[in-house]
C-alpha cells in the first residue's frame, strides 16, 4: 500500500488527524493494533477545550457533541469546606464542553466510511522504518500476512506505549518525567451528578473530584496510595470517602449507585522532545503525558494534531519544508504550558507524603488567595479553557 | 515605670508601632537590647509596599523617603536570557518605593524626641511576665540596675530571636517552617545599578538579583550553597557570577566596585500562630519570617503594626476587647498570603538540589507562561505591590 501519511493509532488523535488530512486532500491510512470495540470500551476524560471543539466543528462532526454534550461556564475548587467557583465565561469569555473522549472517538470512527478514511484495525507488530529518509515505510502483520505501507510521513498517534516514540534513537531525544506518589481511583455510575459543574477538592484526607459524562452519568475520583487495589474499595467505602472529601455542600447532593466501572490509574508527567524526527511526527500521548488534573490529555493531542495537520498540508500543497521543521517547536510551546498547568493544579489539589504542615498551609493559603483574586482566577480559567493555539 | 503598651524591640516594627500609638494618644515605651548605632548598621531589604509607604505618610515622616526614595513602576524576571517586565503601574495601577529599611528606621528614630516616643536602648535581659492576665509587666536590666515596666499590653516586635514569642507556652501555638537549601550572598557597593528596576534571575547556574538602595548604591545577590563562606567569594568572582546569571542585557551595564558589605544570609519560611496570647501581641519577625525573594519582610511587619495599632487604639479609646481578640486572625490572613507569594517566587527563581530536568522545565515553562499572560503578570504584580490590607 502507498499513501502520503501513515498514521499509527486510531484513538482520537489518529482519527482526528486522519479526518483533517482527508479534508485537506492529503492521502492517509490509519493502522490500529486493537479492534474498534476495544477502543470504544476505554474510559477516558471528558472535558473539551475550545481547540478540541473547534476541530470537531471544522470537520462538521460536531452535531452529536452539540446535542448531547454539556457546556460548562465554570468549575469549582474546594478546600474541604467552601467551593471556590472559577467562572470561565465571566473571567475569560469562554467555556468548556463536557463530552466523553469515548464519544469523540465514536463520532470520528462513525465518519470514516463516508469520508473514505481507511483504518486498518488489529494491525499487529507495527514497525517504523527509514523515518530519517524521504521514503519511510511501516510494516505490520494482520491475519497471518505481512503488510507494508510506503509513505512520505509517519504520524505517531499510538500513545505512550506504542512503537513510534521508540523508533527515535535515544541519542536524539530527551525525556522529562515526574511520577506522582498516588493514583486516581475512579468510579463511573449511572446517577445524576452531585453538582452541575465539576468540583476539584483538596481535603485533609486527600483529593476528590466530582465529574460527569452526562446529566445521568457521573464520574468521581479520589486519590489513593499506589499500594491500594480496586478490591480494597467497595462501592460504599468509596461513596463515603467522596462525601467527606468533596465537602458538605456537594455531599448533600451525591446520589449513590452501583459502579459501572472502577479502576485505579497512576499519575505521570512526561514529555519527549523533540516531537519530530526526520519524517516522523509524534502527536498526543506518544510524546507526552499529563496527570489527569485539569483534563488536558485529549486536548493536548488535539492541539498537536492541529499543528501537525497544518504542517503536513503545507508540505503537500506548497512543498513547505519549513512547516515540517517547525512542527516540534510549535507543538511543544503549548505542550509545556499545559504540562505546567496540569502539574501545578496537581500539586495544589493533592497531599504529598513529603509535605509537612508548612506545605499544607501553603495549599490553604493559595486556595484562599485564589478565592480573593480575580487575577489568580483569570490565570486558572485561561489555562482551563485552553491557552491560545 | 507604668505605661499602656510596652513595645519590645526598636527595629522598624517597634518604632512604627510606637509612633502610631503615640499619634492615637496611647501611651507606650520601647525597650531595645541594642544601641542605636548597631540597629542602623544592619543591612536589610529596601522595597516598600503601598501599606508601608502609607504608614509613613500617615505619621508625616515621609519627607526624606519621598525626596530620596525611588518609585519603581515595574520589575523584571529573567530566565538567564530575556527580561520579562512586570509593569505594576499598568497592570494594577500601583508601584513600590525603593528606600532602604535602614533609612526608614533612621527616620523613625530621628522623630522620637520631638514626638515624645521614649526608647530605652541597651535594655538587657528583657523578660515578659503575666501576659495571660490583665496586668502584664516587663523586666529588664540596664547599667547594672533592674527595671520594671507595668503595662496593659506587651507588643513583641523583637524579631525571630527575641524573648516575646518564647514567652508563649509551646502548647498554645503552632510553628510552620521551611528551611531552604541555599543562602543569599549579598554585596553592597557604591556603584550605579545595572538597571533602573530590579531583576530577579533564574539562570542555569542559579539565582541572581540586581537591586539598589539609590542611584549610586547597588545591592546584588546570588544564591550559594549553605556550605560556602563569604571568604570563598572574592569581589571579582562575585561580579563575574552576577554578569552570567543576570543575563547579557544586564551584564553589559554592570559597574563593578569594592564591596562595602558582603554577607551570606540563610533563607527560611516560618509562621507562628496565633499571633496573640493574652495581652501579648506579636508583630513582624517575632511571628514570621519570609525568604527575601519579593522583599516582604519589612512590609509584613508594617501590616501587622497597622492591625495591632488599630486594635490597641480601639481598646483604649472604646474599650473594644473584640478588636484585640481579632488581631491574630486579621494579621495572619495577610501573613499567609505573603508567605505563599515569597515561597512561590523563591521556588520559581531558584534551583533546588532535589529538582531534576522535569522540574527545571516547569520553571522555564512558568516563566514562558508569565511572559505570555497578562493575568499571570497581574497576579504577580498585585502580590508584589502588596495585597489589600
Amino acid at each position: 500500500m502507498t499513501t502520503q501519511v501513515c498514521i499509527i493509532g486510531a484513538g482520537p488523535a489518529g482519527l482526528l488527524l486522519g479526518h483533517l488530512l482527508k479534508a485537506e486532500g492529503v492521502d492517509c491510512v490509519v493502522l490500529e493494533r486493537r479492534a474498534p470495540d476495544y477502543i470504544l470500551s476505554r474510559i477516558r476524560a471528558g472535558v473539551l477545550e475550545t481547540i478540541t471543539v473547534e476541530l470537531m466543528e471544522r470537520l462538521g462532526l460536531d452535531a452529536r457533541m452539540k446535542s448531547e454534550g454539556l457546556w460548562h461556564d465554570g468549575f469549582n475548587l474546594a478546600d474541604g469546606d467552601r467551593l471556590i467557583r472559577i467562572d470561565m465565561a465571566d473571567l475569560v469569555g469562554s467555556r468548556v464542553m463536557v463530552y466523553g473522549q469515548t464519544e469523540i472517538t465514536k463520532d470520528l470512527m462513525d465518519a470514516c466510511d463516508e469520508r473514505g478514511l481507511e483504518v486498518v484495525y488489529e494491525a499487529e507488530d507495527v514497525a517504523l522504518h527509514d523515518v530519517e529518509g524521504d521514503a519511510p515505510y511501516v510494516t505490520y502483520s494482520k491475519d497471518g500476512a505481512e503488510h507494508r505501507v510506503d509513505c512520505r510521513f509517519v504520524a505517531g498517534c499510538d500513545g505512550f506505549h506504542g512503537p513510534s516514540r521508540k523508533a527515535i534513537p535515544a541519542s536524539v531525544g530527551k525525556e522529562f518525567e515526574r511520577v506522582y506518589p498516588f493514583g486516581w481511583l475512579g468510579i463511573l455510575a449511572d446517577v445524576p451528578p452531585c453538582n452541575h459543574e465539576l468540583i476539584y477538592a483538596n481535603h485533609e484526607r486527600g483529593f476528590g473530584l466530582a465529574s460527569m459524562r452526562s446529566e445521568t452519568r457521573s464520574r468521581y475520583y479520589v486519590d489513593v496510595p499506589l499500594t491500594d487495589a480496586v478490591e480494597d474499595w467497595g462501592d460504599e467505602r468509596l461513596w463515603d470517602e467522596l462525601a467527606i472529601r468533596l465537602g458538605p455542600e456537594a455531599a448533600a447532593n451525591i446520589t449513590r449507585g452501583p459502579a459501572l466501572e472502577k479502576s485505579i490509574a497512576p499519575l505521570r508527567s512526561y514529555v519527549f522532545a523533540p516531537m519530530r524526527h526526520g519524517r516522523l511526527l509524534l502527536c498526543g500521548d506518544s510524546a507526552h503525558i499529563v496527570p489527569p488534573t485539569g483534563a488536558k490529555g485529549l486536548n493536548l493531542a488535539a492541539s498537536d494534531v492541529h499543528y501537525a495537520s497544518a504542517a503536513l498540508a503545507a508540505f503537500f500543497k506548497a512543498n513547505d519544508h519549513d512547516a515540517i521543521a517547525g512542527y516540534s517547536d510549535k507543538a511543544l510551546a503549548r505542550v509545556w504550558k499545559s504540562e505546567r498547568f496540569s502539574w501545578s493544579l496537581t500539586k495544589l489539589m493533592h497531599r504529598f507524603p513529603e509535605d509537612g504542615p508548612f506545605e499544607r498551609a501553603m495549599q490553604v493559603a493559595e486556595l484562599d488567595y485564589i478565592a480573593s483574586s480575580r487575577a489568580a482566577q483569570t490565570s486558572i480559567a485561561e489555562n482551563y479553557v485552553g491557552l491560545p493555539v
